[in-house]
């Protein structure tokens, strides 16, 4: 059996002392979200997840979701723990009063999302798309329809999904057939099969309303031609069939108990979101949300499996410390004296502590991006832009690498089923392949968002980073965070204007670097989030505060700067290196 | 259904241009191995492995081994296949003549390895258990013993296995609790509990040889303590039962197909191998090709998960070229156009090259430290005292970032189970850990390879390297690979001057940094492997030889050079920061 427990110290960190979150959810308007409630709700919250969907999520596991004649049930006890959040009008958290909301901040809500994963990553999936399916909705839907599903879909009585994926088009949606008429109503007949469609059949809730991307008859050929189309599984008031029969559930490697769905649409009725042909960008302004969630996948699977894999090292006693015997009692010291299992705890955490400051900080640009005045929303936005690859891709590639050194430090254990860990391995290991593979992410990063407006998304990063290094140069205490940030950002934009210069004449050149530009972006991130965390700790310190959170936050510190950011030199020598030697190996000879 | 062809090409290559086997097992005494017969040989086992052990690979995985009242019944198919390569005398490939083998050298059993694990990693480990209870048991087993099993344990009609970790008893084998007990004819009655028995039960064989560890009522406290048995499952002559009984299997993430058994020993007959307390030194002997064979499973779930995720790669089409379509006749081209997706195959398969090398080259040290002359001998014993544990942690790790890239460039269906390749990703997870963990092979490279004998394992080495750097000084061909060579030989010297002064001092210093060093050392180890490739190469170049095999191999190692070496400045910064971070950090604040 697996344990977790919220990390609600870090949280009640990041949002008090580093990311001053009250100061933000008060000038914005979130006037119900004072520290008292954010930390009872967040509190209540990991206990509710603790409680009632981690123990359902092994058996998600174990029996999976079983699909028989076009029907999918979910494991055993899903449905109760969706039925008892649905209940206590948690799914409704982020979204407005008028649609029975509690219109929680947006970091508020990410660190919602953290915990869920934890505790049952393939529920929280469904949560996840329910938020993108009533965000689009209730901005670019007519007023019918969100008469109709908002309330509805918000308070997760009925479910959401994105069917953008077909058989012959994934990455490359430009290329989807699914087609759809207008009807003489003003709703639209739409017909074609979508597959990899998460949650697209089940029996968690009444209805299951889908988004889908289809073309018009008279679309614009490629991505330009894409609209974006509400299709309900029954029709309302009619309590009607639409036409949408799923066909089958992948077996998966992991995430059994989340259903992905082959769905096929039959002359289903479904309404038209927004403009006509603009559903890649409507899809694109879900995304920035459903990536940091994913982003965050990654960080809440490392969580539970590092928590889970470090009381095994407490427990396990093999070897003695190399420096003399420690517990002279027993026949042999616990793991945790060999500095190799330090080295992999400490990795965990460090991966684990830094992603969910960046995830914090991402959370809250999204609210002022949301709600902040223009001055701040231009900056919210210019940063958002750059951050949200970063955090799908390194989040999601740092989840890997924790779950796979969770498996580690336990030996045997770590790959026996009856421990649990395998299960975060399996079931991260999809995060950074959906909503965008990382390599998009990474294409997205460097083709885009760097030149974006002659690069002032740049321009607003570095801004504020720069001022953070200088404010802090003439504390020597800082020195050992400071000193390798800025050597990583003065790197960062040498890189950047490596990528741009060369990028110009040939994309090879950017599409071949930006994997590793994207780590290294990443990295310098994570960077400054720990010389943030590094300064208030030491603050926290001079103020006289005696606790030892914070002498543990500046070794982890020490471990980020020391373990992690010197990767940094060598995926800056992969950039360096080009494309040629990828580009001219002849397609016969792979 | 996933497909495989050997890489017979690679190992022609490999043999006969790069390490001139024939040579070598000319000069060695095996006579009956020349060009002609290891070609054909290997040819023939890489169609039987193809035809026989690859269609029951996926059975393997989706049905598992059952465990039903003390008996495990072995997936579909494997007995048929296990009984056709028993009749072909295949698994007696090593085997003595006088026991019915065929002598064939080491680096050919090797490369056999390598295809019998891409086809099916469950039952090549069968068969490698064998191999190694072979070993023992003609090496230092009674003559008794020797006429009673020795040939049908090499013919593979009787299995093997190790019996080492018990409950309590892994990494710290010091710790093991079965008793052996002397009875008056010379034998012993063994008792107690093994776990992690790979292949402990099965259906396979009409016998099972294991080779157990324990513990003689007088013997030493900790390792010094221990002895090996033989134990079968079913006593000579007698046909009768021994008193071990299997009581479980695991539930692992991966390699369903391998039974890892829990086995009671109730006063159960054994024979002592070799002197008394001699058990860990006998299996440190063995462990020298069987971690050779553990490095190579990272090859071979490499090799096999290369070659279908490139037939996706070849198959799919998204997007475009980003220099201008290719396909003008297709609605997108094949994704094999992506840089990114051309750097992910291109590492794959660089990863699978570079290994392949370096277990052909140890597998020909094995041959030497055998059979060699004096001279010989003692330089192979040298480089395998330092390589083994290289090739185990580096072919492993690799094997799993193999895997993992394997999944990616397929997207959504590199997670789905149908495709086969998620299979690779979850049986390649165990190789990291078993046959001492990565951590311990890390530690036994820099806490003892390096220092025994006063460096001289390090000196055997550095020697050929040096002077093959030294060669090739003046060919300005060569210099993109000599000299990122020569760097990393050179910062290999200085990270070991460290780790030695460092780590007599402090041990700590020299644990926290063995991973990172082992890494950086068998990054060097491929580095010196792709530039003895390129040498050949660029010679059968020169020589008008026209095949694009050579020019495929020069591309492959700037792929090298670009994509993986530069990881080596990052490896050393870390060794470089020693074990303060680690070492200090509280334990009530992991």
């Amino acid at each position: 059996m697996v344990r977790y427990d919220a990390p609600l110290r870090d949280y009640t960190f990041l949002f008090h002392e580093v990311f001053q979150v009250t100061d933000i959810s008060e000038r914005l308007g979130y006037e119900d979200w004072d520290r008292d409630t954010i930390d009872m709700m967040l509190e209540e919250w990991g206990e509710l997840m603790r409680t009632t969907w981690l123990p359902t999520n092994m058996d998600g596991d174990k029996f999976g979701c079983i699909y028989e004649n076009g029907q999918v049930t979910m494991p055993p006890g899903f449905k109760d723990a969706w039925d008892l959040t649905t209940a206590g009008g948690w799914f409704a958290a982020a979204a407005k009063v008028e649609h029975g909301g509690m219109e929680c901040p947006l970091f508020f809500r990410n660190a919602m999302d953290e915990f869920a994963i934890s505790a049952n990553m393939a529920l929280s999936v469904v949560s996840a798309l329910g938020l993108g399916v009533y965000d689009l909705l209730t901005t670019h839907g007519e007023a019918h329809l969100i008469d109709t599903y908002a309330e509805k879909v918000a308070s997760g009585r009925w479910c959401g999904t994105m069917c953008l994926t077909e058989p012959h088009a994934g990455t490359d949606l430009g290329m989807i057939r699914t087609k759809a008429v207008s009807l003489d109503d003003g709703s639209y007949s739409l017909t074609g099969t979508k597959m990899f469609i998460t949650s697209g059949e089940h029996d968690l809730s009444d209805n299951i309303i889908h988004m889908v991307l289809a073309k018009l008859p008279d679309a614009p050929e490629g991505s330009r031609g894409i609209s974006l189309f509400l299709v309900p599984k029954y029709l309302p008031d009619e309590d009607n069939v639409n036409g949408i029969s799923c066909s089958g559930i992948e077996e998966k490697m992991g995430l059994h108990g989340s259903p992905t769905c082959v769905l096929n649409f039959d002359a289903s009725v479904g309404w038209l979101i927004g403009e006509a042909n603009s559903g890649m960008s409507l899809m694109f302004e879900m995304m920035n949300r459903e990536r940091l969630a994913t982003g965050m996948m990654g960080l809440g699977l490392g969580e539970v499996a590092y928590q889970n894999s470090l009381d095994w090292c407490v427990e396990r006693r093999q070897g003695r410390d190399l420096r003399g015997v420690k517990d002279l009692h027993e026949k042999a010291d616990t793991i945790l004296v060999h500095p190799d299992v330090r080295r992999m705890l400490l990795k965990m955490k460090a991966n684990n502590e830094g992603i969910r400051a960046l995830g914090t900080w991402i959370g809250t640009l999204l609210d002022e991006m949301h709600r902040g005045d223009e001055e701040s929303k231009v900056h919210a936005t210019a940063l958002i832009a750059l951050l949200t690859p970063v955090i799908k891709a390194l989040g999601t590639d740092l989840g890997c690498e924790t779950c796979s050194l969770a498996i580690q430090v336990m030996g045997g254990a770590g790959y026996c089923s009856e421990y649990g860990v395998e299960q975060f391995y399996r079931d991260v290991r999809i995060a950074p392949i959906w909503e965008g593979t990382n390599g998009i992410q990474a294409l997205d990063l460097a083709g885009r968002k760097i030149t974006q407006d002659f690069g002032r998304n740049l321009r607003s990063l570095m801004w504020p980073l720069v001022e953070f290094i200088e404010e802090n140069r003439d504390d020597p205490a800082m020195a050992r965070y400071t000193k390798p940030l800025h050597q990583s950002v003065r790197g960062l934009q040498q890189l950047t204007l490596l990528m741009v210069a060369e990028g110009m004449g040939n994309p090879h050149f950017l599409a071949a670097g930006a994997t590793d530009y994207c780590t290294y972006f990443g990295n310098t991130m994570l960077a400054y989030m720990w010389a943030r965390m590094a300064r208030v700790s030491l603050d926290a310190k001079a103020a006289g505060i005696e606790d030892s959170f914070y002498d543990a936050k500046l070794r982890l510190a020490d471990v980020f700067f020391a373990e992690i950011l010197p990767d940094n030199v060598g995926l800056a020598a992969k950039v360096q290196a080009g494309h040629k030697h990828l580009m001219k190996f002849p397609e016969a000879s792979f």
